[in-house]
């Protein structure tokens, strides 16, 4: 076998066995297939795509390629919640306790931000003293006693994802659906859970500019799961406008906290009462999505949600005061408050600019391995439909250096499109499957 | 800039800048370009071709990847002619001795074979002693005495394509009819010529498979050369049966002897009268194609076309008499003659696989670098159009080594479909652009 022979197959739309796709994956692995083999066939898929059984097939292997991880010692119906990337989405955060309230555990890999989007390591990392584990004793532990299991990525796990994903990096063969799909799936697959929620962002501050894209990869997704026996829901949510109102890291964990003291930007609540919800209808504890509101109001009410949210910090190894007291968290040293010139409508936020906002002025990564300043961050105070009247403030940066700040404020600007005419607030969940 | 944008955009069907070419193929030939990005960025112009202006672009910087070579001391009107390869293809070897009797001369880079098809530099080789020269000044020593300077390919001339090509075999990307034609047309453009003869290969044993690709292949060539300023002329050719009767090396040198002496194939004979007819014509020694044959007929009836092969062999290092006593080229051990079993008409003759059985006794390469057998080969004594009666000899096989000799055979019985039916000769020219 050989690996050109392969690519050939594929560039020209020829269905590749499982013996090919071992030989080529593995082969990749263990170093035998050169880089430049792979981009090649892996821009052969972009263009042709793959069948069910090759996607299925691909999956696996990368699946295989590490650890396979069955948290047995967890005695509850996991969940594993994975949001495809977007700006302001702490919904993790927000999630993650409620669902561990009402019995359930979200146990799953969680990532760094890259870009325009953020990444819910970063969210949480801005608490002094906070660590991501990649130990699944230490995450049992912590699980066991909160009901979440957030991990961290290790070269342990899918270590052929991470390869791949490096490679796709620098030559364009990152916005390929069957290689979104699979390299998502590889890491739930990797993670025994009851099920698997999704959420795939959709709009333009997220990888799927549109629903149908959207659609496609929420397909291949649950198709992956179906060949593999895992139950797969998705949740398709909007990404046209940041989700509530913080972006960044430190100001979005505050967004978070103040979401459990039943304060919280209605979009957000939708997609995670959604969430939540399905994770209910999935444990067969209610049979519409319309019944789960109550629970979820009730472990807000009484405060449970909030104190497993502390609970999770302290065993994670930050401060659980902090809930109380936001002083505990980094503080950017200046803010510069944004006024609209215009009046109108919010007819549309460019969300992709607003995550890029927040990357130049530290909030995020250019590129992998890149510091960030958790510190920092943009809270915006208009969501689409509502209305700005002359000279209001519509946006707040939390900065520390002066460097890339107006620039930053001009984007911001920019992003917010107004009209006179009048506009519906958006969905935030635009489908369920 | 950075290249992932690059191949971002070729990826996205967007139009390529200058700057945008230069940047990645001369950071590729510095090795600041890795070659994943490379092949990436080749599998995405494999699907998505490449504009007029990119092409143009793209083939100009292979031509200045190395030295540009002007024969200003040669004082003729200079034919570079080209084949794209093909089987039994050796009309280098009796063209370039005709041009050159009739005060033209004939200046190309020459090529190995690869697979089933063969290269002039390995039929010439099998002169003992010959050598092709890399060198301007020896070449144009060889060239003012003979008018023929076939050039062999050194690294200082076109080394991108050398580059580029390396990786493209290995990565799927050959088949690219824009690749194909900058290949080819980078080569044309490093050495001055009056006018580029380009005979392209269409049919079962060439690359271009039917005509359709090939006149693609030839308009994106006559482009390249109109953008360059340079005169290209196209022959389409045939490539559903071997060229002539041989296939080989040392049987390849005798039938272009034999062609010098009024011995010749039809279909040999068609396909180098009409290249030489083109070459007089944009010479304006002739004025209508037919014209030329008077000509050409006369330098062979005289002997001054064989009489310049002589010295042609003897100024690169051969023995001249060998026109006169093939006893002075390499013989292989055995000769295995092949009856055929069926009678009827020739109806088509598989052509790769004539030119894969002379490659697996060893008058061919399976990759580059291989060693090969230049005293072996195939003669064929049937054409399509031909009747075969019962057990008649169709074909013999030269050879030392008998490990493949049957499987070779198999192959040559397997190439010849019969057919009840009288069937037409076929045209060796197709199209003449």
């Amino acid at each position: 076998m050989r690996a050109v022979d392969i690519i050939q197959k594929k560039r020209d739309n020829k269905k590749l066995s499982d013996k090919e796709m071992e030989f080529l994956l593995n082969g990749y692995l263990a170093g035998n297939i050169p880089d430049y083999q792979m981009s090649a066939f892996l821009m052969a898929v972009y263009f042709n795509d793959m069948a069910k059984e090759e996607l299925l097939k691909f999956t696996m292997l990368m699946r295989d390629s590490g650890d396979v991880i069955k948290f047995d010692e967890i005695n509850r119906f996991l969940v594993d919640k994975h949001s495809t990337g977007g700006v302001g989405d702490k919904v993790t955060a927000v999630l993650s306790p409620i669902l561990s309230a009402l019995g359930m555990g979200n146990v799953k890999l969680s990532g760094k931000g890259l870009g325009h989007t953020g990444g819910t390591i970063d969210k949480f990392e801005s608490i002094e003293g906070f660590k991501f584990s990649t130990a699944k004793d230490e995450l049992v532990k912590i699980a066991n006693k909160t009901g979440i299991g957030l991990m961290g990525y290790s070269d342990k796990i899918v270590p052929l994802d991470k390869k791949l994903y490096s490679l796709r990096d620098v030559t364009a063969t990152v916005p390929s659906i069957p290689l979104i799909a699979s390299s998502i799936m590889s890491k739930k697959l990797a993670i025994h859970s009851d099920v698997i929620i999704l959420d795939v962002k959709v709009g333009d501050g997220a990888f799927m500019k549109n629903l149908e894209q959207a659609e496609k990869l929420a397909q291949r997704m649950i198709e992956i799961g179906k060949g593999a026996g895992r139950k797969v829901r998705v949740v398709l949510s909007n990404m046209d406008e940041p989700l509530g109102h913080a972006v960044g890291n430190a100001n979005e964990i505050i967004e978070a906290i103040e979401f459990l003291k039943g304060n919280y930007a209605d979009d957000l609540k939708e997609v995670v009462y959604t969430i939540v919800s399905l994770a209910l209808m999935e444990k067969s504890e209610i049979r519409e999505l319309e019944e789960g509101k109550e629970k979820i109001d009730e472990v807000i009410k009484n405060g449970s949600a909030l104190k497993i949210l502390g609970e999770f910090i302290e065993a994670s190894g930050g401060n659980k005061e902090l809930v109380n007291n936001y002083d505990l968290l980094p503080k950017a040293k200046s803010v510069m408050e944004i006024f609209s010139k215009k009046e109108g409508y919010v007819k549309k936020i460019k969300t992709e600019k607003i995550g890029k906002a927040a990357m130049i002025i530290g909030a995020g990564r250019a590129k992998k391995g890149d510091e960030i300043d958790h510190s920092v961050g943009i809270n915006i105070f208009k969501k689409v439909g509502e209305k700005i009247t002359g000279n209001e403030k519509i946006a707040e940066i939390y900065y520390n250096n002066n460097e890339n700040v107006e620039e930053a404020k001009n984007m911001i600007l920019e992003a917010f499109v107004l009209t006179g005419e009048k506009v519906e607030k958006q969905k935030a969940v635009l489908k369920i499957i």
